[in-house]
């Protein structure tokens, strides 16, 4: 046999191991936006930097950042000659909230039919096993015929905010000929696909204060003026009927659609009907103009992720609320930029709010859009990895999320990332019931198997 | 000494045991809207029930209602032919969130300076024990020359949702020639004055749901509607900019304000600076051509109560809700309906709620407004009650929040209400706080004490 077939054999054998060690790693509460979980993300790092040290990596580490750490590690033994591949993933997960709609605990993983139930499943312990296990599986008869190393980091989903800093002050160690992002997924379980560009992000949290206290909606209401009432127009004045944003500049630097590009993307098999399904909603509706595909993957956003004020218990508080709170986020795409952006919302809110009442803006998270080449060899070797193991060629697409890591390998190692992951649309990424289908993880594994070989050339 | 004289000095001699009695029905947390608090409501009950009996009510009954119980007692020795007075008053309070915001435990009384601090100082349990105590002092030497009766409910701080059925059911208890009703307030410590029109209510919960789950706002963001965006959309478009109501006929059934009236309310003591320095706004502002207390008092409102969408911890969550929520109410002035209201809001939302949003209305509480007539024999008599206490006239005002009862009894009984109570603006109604000028409360004895002879005779 080959190395590569001892390899793909190798993985064929051991797939209750494999899936036994997702399972450990999904038990693990990894949540990087809430300061209760600090302990369980130490944990997540632990378990990622053990599973490097029984691959034999040379140099494994766990780095600190301001927050979250971030596990390193190495394998150079391919030699000078050979290339050098960065894999980038991240142990953290979203929070879990609201709990009442998860149908089983969300770190206690659960197999149903052919997926299994846990926070953080798809997005992405999923696909970081994956890869380690496609690891192990070539390593463990032979060498690899490409140098590794591995950058997992603990704060993807609060935005990476300390990424930048420590990639700048680690970029020698990090320095490699491109990098495998594997935070990514495919359109459907029998549809591979590949992304060639991925959306930025601008998120926001707007406080406004009137009154000093909550005060008597009765003795106070119509003196007073009101924040709730206040945020409403706020928010509200910030699309048009058209679900246009009406920030003044807002799509200056938008990169058109082709009309070439709006024709391939029709061909994606994700019709109007597809979005409807997928969302559960009555019907769509968007930026007129665009398709749903184009709206949510090659078209900026304005969503609200959050809305509070005053008494949102039980029955009824006849209360003017003192304060008023919203998370909003931009999804942008080339080449908007987020400091753009939010110049432009501080100019509409101070314009917009009126004297009697006081507003803060705060930056929640920022992410510069992205494209990647096509024609590169990373995007190549991946494309014919693809079609070995699903028997036809993979589709191109762009994503409608956003990785900020992405842009700080672009900006600061200066190479392009390759999105190779193997979620699906409807794995609940971020939302109650996340799930992985499990034929794609054991996919996966061979894909990232071959993916090796062929990038070796 | 003369009766009179007999119970105003035995008032003088017990404000301790007065403050005793207050102190342990504040410690009740009697909070009508939460589940968790319906022991605390009988226990609230009972509270007031021994007290009656104390006084040798004749037959004091907690009457069960669908929700919380109405205590009831009478005292029927003044006669066939003296006037028969119902006092009307309410065991339940508000919640008390936001706790953090209480410097001392809301259900553990504490004066400071010459305040009592407690959730219900002021609203109303301070008031109704006033009246108890104006009784005691009476009848401890004395006959009374009214007849009484009492209905003290637990409903008041949800809308009084049973009362009418309750009413319609018993009518025949509460005859009576005219109502007391002490959930009221004056302008300042040495500001007595008379309330002649209370403002009615219509408050809505709307519902939105968008995705049947919440999704990824990368993934979905701008394919999908976004609830919380279209919700401020709707509120936003339920006020313009010059801060009117836009829901069609809203304005047509209002009292216009006559100059004279408009005259009078001027000359209260509450001018713009006063507004402003109860709310600890920056600034006011309200609907156009009207003064701060013309739009408290005498003119309709929409006022969020409540917001909640999507993710509100700490930090971000790139969520697209699936649902959103507000609070909204309506102040309504006389002569506005909350049947009206409600027609007119559901018919904006069927027409302004795009395909894609599911939506639901639903009718929190509502109260129809009120105006009282100022030459009546109780209120001449409440007047010069005050007036004796004070050492001058009361103001005649209009008061800015609601009171269901005052409507019940009106169309059920056939009797007009007297707002006759001792709260101060500044009490921190509903809010953090909460607290009641102990001046205030043992003038308030007084007032009553002068009042209940000034009836009779």
């Amino acid at each position: 046999m080959s190395t590569l077939e001892t390899a793909l054999s190798y993985a064929q054998d051991h797939k209750e191991t494999f899936l036994n060690d997702l399972i450990s790693f999904l038990k693990i509460p990894s949540i990087s936006t809430l300061p209760e979980h600090k302990k369980d993300m130490e944990i997540a790092a632990q378990w990622v930097a053990s599973q490097l040290e029984k691959l034999s990596f040379d140099d494994v580490a766990i780095m600190p950042t301001a927050k979250h750490p971030v596990v390193y590690g190495s394998w150079m033994k391919a030699g000078s000659q050979a290339p050098t591949l960065l894999v980038y993933g991240h142990y953290d997960v979203q929070p879990v909230d609201p709990i009442d709609l998860w149908k089983t605990n969300p770190f206690d993983p659960q197999i149903r039919d052919e997926d299994i139930f846990a926070r953080g499943a798809s997005d992405m312990k999923g696909q970081i096993v994956a890869h380690l296990k496609a690891m192990e599986a070539i390593l463990q008869s032979s060498h690899l015929p490409v140098n590794i190393k591995y950058m997992i980091e603990g704060e993807e989903e609060i935005g990476s905010p300390n990424l930048e800093a420590f990639l700048e002050q680690n970029g020698d160690l990090f320095q490699c000929d491109f990098c495998l992002n594997a935070d990514s997924g495919i359109l459907g379980a029998d549809i591979p696909s590949l992304t060639y560009a991925l959306r930025g992000l601008a998120y926001f949290e707007i406080r406004l204060q009137g009154p000093s206290t909550d005060m008597h909606s009765g003795i106070f209401g119509g003196a007073v003026v009101n924040p709730g009432n206040i945020l409403c127009d706020l928010i509200s004045g910030l699309k048009d009927d058209d679900y246009k944003v009406t920030l003044p500049g807002f799509y200056d630097d938008v990169l058109p659609l082709t009309d070439d590009e709006r024709e391939e993307l029709a061909k994606l098999p994700q019709p109007e009907d597809w979005w409807l399904m997928q969302s559960g909603a009555n019907a769509l509706d968007g930026e007129k103009g665009y398709t749903a595909t184009e709206r949510a993957t090659a078209r900026p956003t304005l969503d609200v992720n959050g809305l509070y004020s005053g008494f949102i218990g039980e029955g009824s508080k006849t209360v003017l609320p003192a304060k008023a709170m919203a998370k909003i986020s931009m999804r942008l795409v080339p080449d908007q930029r987020p400091d753009q952006v939010k110049q432009s919302l501080e100019t509409y809110l101070a314009e917009r709010v009126p004297p009697a009442i006081s507003w803060e803006l705060e930056d929640l998270s920022s992410c510069t859009p992205g494209i990647i080449d096509r024609d590169s060899d990373a995007v190549k070797a991946a494309s014919r990895a693809l079609e070995s193991v699903w028997g036809k060629s993979p589709l191109f697409k762009r994503e409608g999320g956003s990785v900020p890591v992405v842009g700080f390998i672009k900006d600061i190692l200066g190479v392009n990332s390759l999105m190779l992951g193997f979620g699906l649309p409807d794995d609940n990424l971020h939302a109650p019931n996340e799930k992985l289908h499990l034929p794609n993880f054991f996919r996966g594994i061979e894909t990232f198997i071959r993916f090796m070989y062929e990038i070796a050339g």
